[in-house]
């Protein structure tokens, strides 16, 4: 059943072409695939593809995959090292990136100044160039957060003796992991690798995590789930606007905050960065889409992510498959002096929080994030309602107060992806190409059509009897 | 000209004739008026309004005093006790309360409750039953707030030794002043005086004004205009709703009051209470539209405030006169177990707030806000379009990102009121009718159209030659 799809030829209107050699490298199970949407498709694929949708066993995989996401109750439990958290990263020298499995010499500029960066972090070399050589000759293992059970935004970067958020799913008892959010400009994730860089780093570990365990000790677990829910009654998205949610966070741990030593210099820091909460966010997402994992027959996606070179994405009933497609461009704003031709391809794990019917799903919540990504209001609400159209429930938890508090459309079906010819929307952060330049805009993306066509193809054999 | 707009009786459709008696006590400039609307009133009425409606007088007067609205730039600069703000406190059993003037006895419950709960805690009487009988012997001088550059939410009590925010406008230099938020349940200005309410009143006096006073300091002023501005990008209209203000304020005093001995229990009432920011909403309000006064002919309205009995509104052209008018009823959502029936009538100078342009003139910025009011968002969008229609510009400070960023109407102007019959829309707390009980609700009422009636009379006259 590898053939489903086959149709002849129409590969450069996918650029699907140009993505074989980036991936040769990358580990996934990328199928070769030549694809035309639906309507101009040849009638062998378009009779597959009503196949799949008309499938009793991936309907009701896909309502039981669903049922799981939305029973989810992710709660902020804790902080703990990386390496405490996840075992493969206790003692070994060993590092975590954003997106789908990719080689070193493969990576993006900002991917491999942050890993760079990390290297010197841990003391595993004294300089940049120093660890920009051992990661090179493969003295470092590097794997995709989502390996395990982590998100980082932008590269993603998660080293053994970096503080992580603890959420965990209490329906299920799954746990989720993520990095924490260091503000803007100069920082990790966008590349940067420089004595502020890292001596911020320090200070998160040091002072931050441990301010934030202790505050979190005093506040007890919080419900995130009912805290984004509010949020995006405020305006936010929780993807790349997150000033409520970051503002109700810090309202939550301030008291406690204001009780231990080294709090004024805490709420400060948090109280500077609006996106904050992004982290918390992601790792909340995380949570409720790894509850849905691993539903035989499910065409539920359960992890969309990019390597700042391809896009990946993985589905309830493949397990930990990853089906990629070079990312598509950022359609976006630009900071003053940078252009498109400065931009990083579309980069990071966030994409975890469309995943699970936020971030650019959710768009109608957030108005004035088109000052940010671009467009305009109304664009932001045919986002949402487009979306609505691809996924399998409105989520009662995530309502948006434009639509009329519908729910926001959650749970990806693939199916509907590639039927529809409609792609997920995505609001992303902008990296530039070089490491260490930082963020130098935001826009909307979505995600590659080729991942969906692959991933259905592989759902699609193991249902074959 | 104080006949203007006399016409054969329509009286009862416009409650006219109902309150004569209640304003009889009230000191205020009300006419007895005979009024339709335009396209049903008489000609002479009409001619007579056509007459002010293209008055080049009151349109460049109406000019100046919206620039100086406009132009107003209200800063939080400080903290003092209403004996210090406010010399006619200062030595003296003075109270001010909400709204146009109005004698002890004609006040409602909440309103008396208040008042001798005030009494009490400034320690001129043993218990609320001495109190209230030293307030209707007249052993206390009762006084409107706006008549001393002060405002308050609902019964709108000041005592001596309350402490009050400063709100200074620093393009003109004028201050304005409102007292502290209590928070929900039990509280002084919904008319509750028990031991409890007492209490609270010391401990903010004690406690909680000398550590945001302190706060304050240290971060300096803060410019309330971008803060409500902000608010109204995250769900906000800042009358009913001030969920995301209150959060922006906490976050920047939260650093300051971390190192301050009591900051941690003032963070942690600052943290309940989603309304904390309504009294800094009302005073920004008050300081920009005092900034409109006294220009002579305009028609601008510079005062909205409810009293329990009347409305009263002041206009720009005829400065400190009330023209007043029985209070229309509240469409509201009552808490469970109460109704129209245990409702006090509107009541509050939080009206200050929608005179200013924000509060239900900016309902399109808060969808949310009819979970609490009633309606739907497409309503709350509504209001703030017909707001339009009768206010002189569209606030460039405060958008609305559901109206693709349009500012607010801002600066109503009375002609239009009476001309398209379109009343300001206020969004409003509802008291219950005895003193004690607290708030029982929350929806949407007008004001009245016979107070601008009223208004546009008086300035006729001022016009005359």
């Amino acid at each position: 059943m590898t053939t489903l799809f086959h149709t002849p030829l129409q590969v450069i209107s996918l650029g699907l072409s140009s993505f074989a050699d980036n991936l040769r490298h990358a580990g996934g199970d990328v199928l070769h695939l030549n694809w035309q949407p639906p309507a101009q498709g040849d009638a062998a694929a378009n009779w597959q593809l009503a196949q799949l949708i008309n499938d009793p066993r991936i309907e009701a995989a896909n309502q039981q995959a669903l049922q799981q996401y939305l029973d989810a109750q992710p709660e902020l439990i804790g902080i703990l090292s990386a390496s405490q958290a996840i075992g493969a990263l206790n003692g070994q020298r060993r590092i975590l990136h954003a997106g789908p499995p990719i080689a070193w010499r493969d990576m993006c500029g900002p991917m491999q100044g942050a890993i760079a960066g990390a290297i010197v972090f841990e003391g595993w070399a004294a300089d940049v160039s120093q660890a920009t050589e051992m990661a090179a000759r493969g003295d470092v293992a590097l794997e995709p957060c989502h390996h395990h059970q982590a998100v980082g935004p932008m590269a993603g970067t998660i080293s053994p003796s970096m503080p992580l958020w603890v959420v965990k799913n209490t329906t299920h008892g799954n746990l989720a992991f993520c990095n924490f959010n260091e503000g803007l400009g100069k920082v990790l994730r966008f590349g940067a690798n420089g004595d502020e860089v890292l001596t911020r780093l320090r200070w998160m570990r040091d002072v931050l995590a441990p301010a934030l365990s202790r505050a979190l000790q005093a506040t007890g677990a919080i419900e995130l789930k009912p805290l984004i829910a509010q949020a995006l009654h405020m305006g936010d998205e929780c993807h790349n606007r997150n000033a409520a949610a970051s503002g109700l966070l810090l309202k939550r741990l301030a008291p406690a905050l204001a009780g231990i030593a080294q709090g004024q210099e805490v709420l400060t820091f948090i109280a500077a960065n609006d996106h904050f909460f992004l982290n918390l966010s992601m790792a909340a997402c995380k949570a409720m889409l790894d509850a849905a994992r691993n539903v035989p027959g499910s065409s539920l996606v359960t992890v969309m992510a990019r390597n700042g070179v391809n896009f990946g994405i993985q589905l309830s009933g493949t397990g930990d498959r990853w089906f990629q497609a070079p990312a598509n461009p950022v359609d976006g704003l630009f900071f003053p002096g940078y252009g498109v031709e400065d931009a990083a391809a579309d980069l990071g794990d966030s994409a975890i929080t469309e995943t699970a019917g936020i971030g650019g799903f959710a768009m109608a919540a957030s108005p004035a994030i088109v000052k940010f990504v671009g467009g305009s209001p109304a664009d932001a609400v045919r986002h949402s309602l487009a979306m609505q159209t691809i996924t399998l429930a409105q989520n009662p938890a995530f309502t948006l107060p434009a639509l009329n508090f519908a729910g926001s459309g959650s749970g990806i079906d693939a199916r509907r992806v590639v039927d529809r010819h409609i792609l997920p929307v995505i609001n992303t952060g902008i990296a530039h190409k070089q490491a260490g330049v930082g963020q130098i805009g935001a826009g909307i993306t979505t995600a590659p059509l080729a991942c969906f066509i692959a991933g259905l193809a592989a759902l699609a054999d193991t249902l074959e009897n």
